[in-house]
């Protein structure tokens, strides 16, 4: 059973902790009063979240802001995917999204990527405490929008999937025309947009 | 969050229905008033339980006895996997199992893999209902075992995944000596077997 439950958000919320609350927005609020709280001076300076996901991502870095030149600096140091999601205030706080990967598996490949991807960011680290990283790189960045699933006007639910020549074929450029939905009457749905970079994030 | 609940089984063991009863559970108990009680003479002749999984079976039928003419007569028909988990008692009920699909997503080629397998099950019970089906037909059977991840002794947690090289081959022949299981120390785990039958069925 998979709830929709965002691990980041309570972080930031502060939801009530009733006895029915998830382990995750347990634990999340625990970490927030030991390493934060989120946001303030007395939060500790870099936090390295580790996620995965089954989209077809392979190693990502996601950043919440363009200002934080610390995760900036590391991303163009270790050569990963980048993602922006928009800025929600934080500080030197990055996201490590590895995929593809089912919930609930461990698979070896991801966790040797996942390990190898925490070991090059304390060696970063290492490097930045030491002096020797140059914060100021050119790299490339996918700023991204969300498009929803067709779904039923009345029902709200999901109409279609993913087409199959889309599926796990991420950081690919979408033209208008190409395939973008196939729905469970067979048929193909197109995007609305000139082009758009496709990337599954987070599959429903 | 993935939960660890067997959807099959409740339909045998009738637990308790509570507040808290997970959705499968009490859908199961519905289904079997429905349909059953399952194992009984009321019971209606043939079920078609539809499943996917994280493991790339392909599309795979689910014996529960080898004494169950008509599944096995269908099985040969259709031309499906074949996975023989031991006698549970049932009569003409065969699980259709199809992956690799992550737990909570939808992908459009599982999809239409699983509408074929259900479009050609109802046109063998219509050739079956018209006399134009012959039940003994020759068809080759998995018989598998059951092998346990290596465990911490002591907290019983996992301390292993499977090996890069068997992760995603269903059904290739393991032999002793191939690698079996990947430890979180990068150690590789040989199967103590002359050999098997790979099958990532239920990946914990």
């Amino acid at each position: 059973m998979l709830i929709d439950v965002n691990l980041i958000s309570p972080l930031s919320r502060s939801s009530p902790i009733t006895d029915s609350s998830p382990y995750e927005v347990r634990r999340a609020q625990e970490l927030n009063n030991l390493l934060g709280p989120k946001g303030s001076t007395d939060a500790i300076d870099l936090i390295c979240d580790l996620h995965n996901t089954t989209a077809n991502m392979g190693l990502t870095l996601i950043h919440y802001t363009t200002s934080d030149w610390v995760t900036l600096a590391r991303t163009s140091q270790v050569c990963f995917n980048k993602h922006h999601t928009g800025n929600q205030g934080q500080a030197f706080s990055t996201a490590i999204e590895v995929g593809p990967q089912p919930h609930g598996v461990v698979r070896a490949d991801i966790y040797i990527i996942m390990k190898e991807a925490v070991d090059l960011t304390i060696d970063w680290i290492h490097k930045f405490n030491s002096g020797t990283v140059r914060p100021n790189q050119t790299w490339l960045i996918f700023v991204c929008r969300n498009v929803d699933y067709p779904r039923d006007p009345e029902t709200r639910t999901l109409t279609s999937a993913i087409h199959p020549q889309l599926q796990d074929r991420d950081f690919c450029l979408l033209m208008r025309g190409d395939p973008l939905f196939f729905t469970f009457s067979r048929e193909t749905v197109k995007p609305l947009y000139d082009c758009l970079w496709w990337m599954s994030y987070h599959i429903l």
